[in-house]
């Protein structure tokens, strides 16, 4: 069995094992590769063109280390440059996934989105978003301080109501929308992490709106773009999982805990990239 | 006149804008390069080998590419790991001036500080304190929100002053302490950008805080560190003020403008480094 092979899963840093952790959970034929550029986080505040230096480095050192199928992007900043990389392997952008959760889900065709502010300048989401429907309206607010709240205490921080109010204030202060806005993405792989309060606090207010989690699309997506490469059997496995960072400073190791199954075993190492 | 040297200031973005600022003015007959590593930023949040090695790269940069009489380390987390580095220059470090600083000024010897997390765990400013004035008390928490805050609107961010509470709170809830904590270094550079809202909250919450802002100390620290080697004449400013960044997101450019004199002359470049 020479043709075992990993999907990779690349981030800017550790908020993309949301994606890993469902991920294992739906392909259990398969192995992982986790690279999460721990060194160089964030990248939402980054320039497009760092980004895409990044990116490129990154994902060509797991193609030139690892036999894959293809690349799940987790992040982003990340994900909003892919279609202008040429990448030696098939990738899978967080950003395709999300778009296609938030037209299923939308009545009126106006979506919301909260992400970093690398991602809301790329525009990235518009551009798929309105090729696929041209005719949707689309509400964009970067949020770096809902990024920071989670990386501080996941859900649990004292300001995070605050912060909801204030992004929802910037959401729905765009008046002169003709479509009234129902479903808001939730673009920053840190966001799932706050979803459960985000939903009690948008019912305590009184407002409706369809939350869009791209790692719940991500699994369909990368089912199709497999095809009959998915391994239906544990034979891939032996391969084992792999979680790579750039750099372990020692709350990445607690991220890393507290975010995956309990009985999911890994080889752990920090490369210099 | 070969002998002309620039004195450098080297951060981990543009937050040492605001020591930079005050330096030009305290030393009109120098001439400055500034080198903010925005590609890295941020190095709060990063491991100390990682910021090691970063420190490293950027001041051997700034020494082999320009005549150098001393490099001001504006960053926190990078001046926390300068005595531990070989390094080919004479560094002041804003820890020391921090330092200095808050013993002039504290009455009761328990000093508070707010910084990265980066800051408070490499424990930089208690060693300093405490080698200085072993009975000294220190309580430090990390505020990585607050960091967001200022890079997203500067001080005018409508959750500031429900995150000066958050970590006011997080302050004085340490009530083992034997003294009354009466001075607070803002240990970050981006802090002194929030210093006069700050004061009107302490004012306003019936606080008594003597706050810290180490730009104030470093003009005198460098003029100790230089010497006879200050230049009094204009001579030195015909090489010109540079302003160097690893990357070049145009938030940057904004920041850049802010926080500088309108009437800065300098040359701008993006290295990569």
């Amino acid at each position: 069995m020479t043709n075992q092979k990993y999907i990779g899963v690349f981030d800017s840093g550790v908020g993309g094992l949301s994606i890993l952790s469902r991920l294992v959970k739906d392909f259990p034929g398969e192995a992982f590769v986790y690279l999460g550029d721990t060194a160089r986080l964030p990248y939402g505040t980054k320039s497009k063109d760092t980004i895409k230096n990044y990116v490129l480095k990154n994902i060509n050192y797991l193609s030139e280390n690892y036999p894959l199928k293809a690349v799940v992007v987790a992040c982003n900043s990340a994900s909003s440059v892919l279609s202008e990389l040429d990448l030696p392997i098939e990738t899978l952008g967080v950003i395709e996934a999300g778009t296609d959760s938030a037209l299923s889900k939308t009545k009126t065709n106006h979506i919301g989105l909260w992400a970093t502010r690398a991602t809301v300048s790329s525009k990235a989401y518009e551009k798929e978003i309105l090729s696929l429907e041209p005719d949707a309206e689309i509400t964009a607010i970067s949020c770096p301080t809902l990024v920071t709240l989670v990386e501080e205490t996941g859900s649990k921080h004292p300001l995070l109501k605050a912060a909801f109010d204030h992004y929802l204030d910037q959401l729905f202060k765009t008046k002169n929308k003709e479509k009234e806005l129902d479903t808001l993405i939730l673009g920053c792989t840190h966001f799932p992490f706050f979803k459960k309060e985000l939903q009690t606090h948008l019912k305590e207010k009184n407002i409706t709106l369809s939350l869009v989690d791209a790692s719940e699309e991500i699994s369909i997506q990368l089912k199709n773009l497999l095809g009959d490469k998915v391994s239906n059997n544990t034979e891939e496995q032996k391969l084992g999982h792999t979680i790579l960072v750039t750099d372990e400073a020692p709350h990445f190791k607690d991220f890393i805990k507290r975010s995956l199954p309990e009985d999911f075993k890994f080889s752990f190492a920090k490369i210099d990239l």
